[in-house]
């Protein structure tokens, strides 16, 4: 006995989300037929929408549902320092931190030769030509993650800005705030040493 | 900072999923703007068709794209034979142990005073409708959750059904097979003494 197919195509829908097994698209395709009409006409019409209506801001690469997006067209942000990100995720992460108003650059994943990517893969070309056009900006932040990728993405990415002397920073590494120094792996406490602050 | 309107939708609609909460949301909804064009569209078309091309067969209850569902329709299912299940799903496990080769009843639901659930919302009208019309059938196998709803509900169809002088017999209860007796509740023990057979 199969499932009527219309089930089924939904049950292989869900299926491709990442995390998703049979059992558990299984489940979500037979609540989806109890849900109201309108509820799984909105998510339906939300899932074309999302691909349709969201692409990379040709300035900074954060995803908008505008021309360009509303960080890169506000001009009352700080134009003199570009924050580089891996993802909008981690950009809407300082966004919500709220201390930084000065403008993002996104790459959209980092350097992994093992998989493939190179730099024409992300948005390092482009970060280099927005330098190049632009003589406001004094500082580029590489703001990405302490992977081993992040890590070389960074400083790749800092071997091409320097001669054009800008100042690259790259964020402070050591203790998260409120975790156990004996719970530290260590080379987070050697970099929480490395850069010790005076009291 | 807020996510561009329609990632916000999308997020808000996988919300809406049970055991999806909003970072699990989030997470989807990136997943799903890095989704192929093609798969995103199947996803939003799925939902659209198991909402609109699904309905209840209108014999016995179960979901079917068809008129009436494959089982109905198969002359060559035991015709004298009803099982009656709660759930389209209760149904596909019996089907795909394969041995039964009678004909179903979905009620969608067990009686359920405390929710509000009480005999005309489920299908139990059409059940003795089908009864009545039909004088082939001889046995009226009652295949229940052993809940307390699931009990008291398969109490009430079998009082319904006896005047009619039609076999009705519920599922065996006792130690699951693979299972180990120190592990078994006391009700599931009893019943498994109560229903001990000769060997």
């Amino acid at each position: 006995m199969q499932y009527p197919l219309p089930i089924a195509h939904l049950i292989d829908a869900y299926m491709r989300l990442p995390g998703v097994g049979e059992k558990t698209a299984t489940r979500l395709a037979f609540y989806t037929m109890d849900m109201p009409e309108k509820d799984v006409e909105d998510f339906s019409k939300a899932l074309i929408q999302v691909k349709n209506d969201i692409h990379q801001c040709p300035i900074c690469g954060n995803i908008t549902e505008k021309e360009v997006c509303d960080i890169c067209s506000n001009p009352n942000r700080d134009q003199t320092t570009i924050m580089v990100v891996e993802q909008p995720k981690d950009l809407m992460a300082f966004e919500e931190m709220g201390e930084y108003d000065g403008l993002y650059h996104v790459l959209h994943g980092v350097l992994s030769p093992m998989d493939g990517i190179g730099p024409e893969e992300i948005n390092i070309k482009s970060l280099i030509t927005r330098l190049q056009k632009n003589d406001d900006v004094k500082e580029v932040i590489l703001a990405l993650n302490s992977t081993p990728e992040g890590e070389s993405t960074a400083m790749y990415i800092s071997k091409l800005i320097k001669p054009a002397e800008i100042k690259v920073t790259r964020l402070a590494a050591g203790l998260s705030v409120g975790s156990d120094i004996e719970y530290a792996n260590s080379i987070t406490l050697k970099r929480a040493v490395q850069g010790r602050t005076a009291l």
